[in-house]
Order: C-alpha cells, then sequence, then structure tokens
C-alpha cells in the first residue's frame, strides 16, 4: 500500500508535470502577475456571445496550449479530469465535449485543480494512463450571476467579499521532465458553521488547516520542509485564519506560506475586497506561477492545497451552513 | 501498464464489491423490482423539511447501510467518491459532510455510478486505498423542480420524458469477498446534437453505443460473452436507439441486454413514459439488483454502463445542444 497515516498516499512513480498552461481575463492580466500567463483576454467575453460560452472557449484555449506545450496531440492523452464552478459543470463539459478523450467529470468547488491533479497523478502512478489533463476554470460574470447577484443590479460589496477570478489552468502529468507529484493529503468536508456567502474565506479556512495539519502528520514533515506552501483561494482574510490556528497549535507559517488568492491581485488598488476566489484562482496561480518557478529553480519543494466552498444559491437559501474542503499536493523539482 | 487498446483498462487485483445497499422512494417500492430495496420511504421528504434535504437524508441513509452490510465502521473507508445532479452537487457534500472520511465529490450526470465505481475501483488497484465507497442518489422533486418545471405548474410529459428514479446506491469496495470489477471503459463526450430536454434518451444513447463498441473492441470480447449488459437510464426510446446503432454494425444485442430505466418501473401502468433516468437509477438497479443477483449466481459475468446526460438549464436556454456520456465496468462473480 502507497499509504502514510490516515490521509495520504504517495507516489513511488512520481508523475511529472509535463506542462502547464494558464490562461486569464483582463483584470488578472493587470495584477502582480501579469507576465505569468499564456494568453489574456481584453474581452470578459472572450469573443463569445454569453459569459458561460466564454468560459468554454477559456477552458478550450487552455487545455489546447498545454497540450502544445507538452508537444502532445490531445489524442495521446488518456483521461481529462476537470470540473468547475457553473451547475452541473457545462464549461468543461462544453469544452471538451468534442476532444474525443475519456472524461472524468469532477466538482470540488474551487479546490477542482488540487482534486483532478491528485487523481491525474493516482491513475498514473496506478499504471491505468500514460498522460492526463487536470484542468479547470472560473469566470467572474457566469459565478457572479449564479451565486450572488446579476451584474447589473450593482450591489455592494462587503470587506470580506472576494472576487471570482476569471482564468483557467491546466496541467498535463505523464512520464518525462518536469516538476513531480510525489505526495497526497486529501480533505475531507469540514463544516465550521459558517453560514455568511459573503465569507468564504472563514468557511474555507478551517478545511485548509485540518488538510494540511494532516498533511503534516502524515508525512512526519514541518512547514519548513516546503519551500512554499499555497493555499488555494482564503483571501486576505482566511490566509489570517489559517495563521492563526496553526500558532495555537504552536506552529509558525511563515513567509513561506501564500494564499493564491491574495497574489493574484494587488488588494490596495485592484479593488477586489478580500482577495481572488473560484477554481481559477489556485489553477492559474498554479499553472502560470508555481510550476514555471520550479522549473526555473525559485522552488524546489511545494505544496499545494486548493480549497473549496461546497455550497450552492439553494443550499444557502434553505439555511444551510458552507462546508469547506481542501486537498493538498506535495510538487518537487526534478533532482530535489 | 494496465491498458487494453484506446480506452479500456484491466485491473490485475479484481478489487471486489464487499457490499451495496440500496434506499429508494414510494413509486420505486411499488415497481417491479420492489423487493430489492434496503429500505423504502413512503414520504418524498424522508421526514426532512425540503425536498433537497429529503435527498441528503436518503443518501446518508443508503452510505449508513452500506458499511453496515460491509460490516465496516466509516472511518474505514479511505475515500467517499460520490456526485448527484444538483447544481454544485450539495446533496452528496451535505450526506458526507460530518463523515470525517476523505471526499473526492464527481459530476458525471446520471453516470456518477459507474464513474464513482471505475475510480474507486482504480484507487484500490492501484496501491492507493483498501476500502472506497462510491455512491450516487437522484430525487424526482428536486429534479423536476431545477431542470424543467416547478411541480406545482403540472405540466404535461410527452412520451419521451423520463421519470427521474428518487433513490441513492452505494458500494463499498475493497479486498475481501463479493462480484470482483474486473475492466473499465471510460467514455468520452459525444455529442450527437439533440437539443430536446423532453428527450434524454436519444442525447445519451449515443454515447452509451460509443462505450460499448469502445469496450467491445477494446476487450476483444462480443455482447455475449456478458451474462448480461445494463444500460443506465436510457429509457424504452434510448434503449432501441442503441440496439438499432448496433444493428447497423451486424451486432446483435438481444435479451442479455437491459436497461435500468425500463426495469425499474412498470412502464405500462406506472405513468413513466418512456422509463426511469437520474443518477438514482442506475445506482439503485446495480445496487439493489445486480448485485445481489451475481450474488446468489444468477448472473456471473455483467457489463455496467450507466449514462449521464451534461446538460444544465442554462445550457439548454442558450441553445446549447446535450452532450452525452457513458462509462463501462465489467464485474464478475467470484470463480467466475
Amino acid at each position: 500500500m502507497k499509504r502514510l497515516g490516515t490521509q495520504t498516499v504517495y507516489l513511488p512513480s512520481k508523475p511529472a508535470i509535463l506542462s502547464s498552461a494558464a490562461v486569464v481575463g483582463k483584470k488578472e492580466s493587470e495584477g502582480p502577475l501579469k507576465n505569468c500567463f499564456d494568453y489574456a483576454s481584453d474581452d470578459s467575453r472572450f469573443g463569445a456571445e454569453t459569459w458561460e460560452k466564454a468560459e468554454v472557449k477559456m477552458l478550450n484555449k487552455c487545455f489546447s496550449i498545454a497540450c502544445d506545450k507538452a508537444k502532445l496531440p490531445p489524442s495521446d492523452l488518456n483521461y481529462v479530469l476537470a470540473g468547475d464552478l457553473l451547475s452541473q459543470c457545462i464549461s468543461s463539459t462544453f469544452a471538451m465535449k468534442d476532444s474525443g478523450i475519456p472524461y472524468l467529470g469532477l466538482y470540488g468547488a474551487c479546490s477542482t485543480m488540487a482534486e483532478s491533479l491528485s487523481l491525474a497523478a493516482m491513475l498514473i502512478d496506478g499504471g491505468f494512463a500514460d498522460r492526463c489533463c487536470a484542468m479547470t476554470g472560473s469566470h467572474f460574470c457566469t459565478a457572479e450571476r449564479q451565486f450572488r447577484m446579476p451584474l447589473e443590479y450593482g450591489g455592494q460589496r462587503c470587506p470580506s467579499c472576494q472576487w471570482t477570478v476569471t482564468a483557467a489552468g491546466a496541467l498535463i502529468l505523464g512520464s518525462g521532465s518536469g516538476p513531480r507529484v510525489t505526495h497526497l493529503t486529501t480533505g475531507a468536508i469540514i463544516d465550521a458553521g459558517i453560514k455568511d456567502v459573503n465569507n468564504m474565506g472563514a468557511a474555507m479556512a478551517p478545511a485548509a488547516y485540518e488538510t494540511l495539519k494532516a498533511h503534516f502528520a502524515d508525512t512526519g514533515r514541518t512547514p519548513d520542509y516546503y519551500d512554499a506552501i499555497f493555499t488555494g483561494d482564503l483571501g486576505a482574510l482566511g490566509r489570517d485564519i489559517v495563521q492563526d490556528l496553526f500558532k495555537q497549535d504552536g506552529v509558525k507559517l511563515g513567509a513561506e506560506y501564500m494564499d493564491c488568492g491574495v497574489l493574484i491581485y494587488d488588494l490596495n488598488t485592484q479593488d477586489v475586497q478580500s482577495g481572488g476566489s473560484g477554481c481559477g484562482c489556485s489553477a492559474s496561480v498554479l499553472a502560470g506561477h508555481i510550476i514555471p518557478a520550479m522549473k526555473k529553480g525559485i522552488w524546489k519543494k511545494v505544496l499545494f492545497a486548493a480549497t473549496g466552498a461546497l455550497m450552492s444559491p439553494v443550499s444557502s437559501m434553505q439555511g444551510e451552513s458552507i462546508p469547506g474542503i481542501c486537498h493538498a499536493v506535495a510538487i518537487e523539482s526534478e533532482g530535489a
């Protein structure tokens, strides 16, 4: 068995991330990571008729770029593992519907990049696939009107609000050259009882804490084992909660700990309140920023912990809380 | 590599289905399979306040019964793989939110039972898990109001319509005694261009045909290798399309071929038009009827091919077609 402790597995073959691609919208292309992305659209519609169709085009473009960068025709992929935030995950479905590639649809809310990466790595390490694509994305305009208010309503945003990132990220995994996936810690659902749909950071932070804690316990590692630890999209408020929770345990998460939702925007000038959120947030930061930095040797050992809020407008209107989930993926540079 | 042909993998360790459980609503408990299910509720609300909360209770009960029948505490499970039809898959999430078990959320529409079973079997065969639960379910009242009309509207139903099954199915997989998962054929998305949301059978049938054809090609088997072949929820109309498509290839799908959506209701007396549909349809028929029949020796070799329609109300309202998907799982009795 390839198991460590209660929630972690290790991957003896260490599947490689052969390529990564990130496609973003205008706002993301004006933020601190503006030079990281493979393609940015000036138009929130990506040239499509509706925002939903735009999200499909964005994912499709991201998938194509990832295949191109891996120098693989799509038909060389054994599986695509993908999901998104839209009801019934239509943007991933429609992006892949003409690909002809065996498709495994996922729903992990904003944790989908870590979920798809985990399953892709296990399918390769388990001997079921040579090459897989793990992908996800989100769009500000589709998410806002689905989860919150019509954009035309112009609702006020509170300080704990987060801005859904318009972005997609895709990784091609296989045997070959690239940063390697070594360990996976799959999270249980954690319900901290938060009911405020404008405070996703607080809803997801306890899940991030529990999964990171399980990862450290299962592997015997401490945070300083890693050159960098990233949570997915907690924003500034959620990030602070994670640091506080670890502080109560006497564990210091220092400068090596960052949150993708804080990195992708300039929180002082871009009017995004607590930071970025959405599947595309951690996906585009991983594909556009983290993996390329690992290839350049800036970081050798990285822990990527994408976080998701498992709610819907219906569950919230029926008075339910917002359960969170977080999956962590340990990635090492070749030769680390 | 454990691959055969383009879309199929085989599982050398042949993970066993240790237990199966099916929980259904009143209408299902009055159909031809009425004696197959572990629990039936007389109340469409399962004692809960709303239909969505009822769906949660139904899934939760099904999970508990599956664990009981496997004589395992839930904490002995390494992963739960689950999904459902509700937007953002809230019924699976809320059913599992207090379980403490690592959770992998899936969206495969009505193909989810085959998707969850496939991934659970691969996680076990790959050495990542000792025991997993694969689960899904659907509820007529939540699905109708989400995908079609408020029930109070009392809309007319056309002959090609299908009745969303109120049911959940759960399987516990691991090493031990029980029918064994031997091969998996994961489907690509197939878009036949169908846009009629009242004709899901026609939208999904081409996907069932393509996946079954790939399964036969990859394994070198013919339909008569199997004692029984089940599609998920094509209904009478979709089943006939699959038979017609194979007939054009000169392949006869005879009496060994059945559709779970046709089996679960009496199409002559239960006013369900073309038959049953929904994740819970193939899940409850597999867990309540097929697996128990295999244990009794009625069938030794079974091919289970759950089918899904990958649409949402938004995609349909934006003029999109309804892509289909189908995943096939080969199951053999012990000693077959």
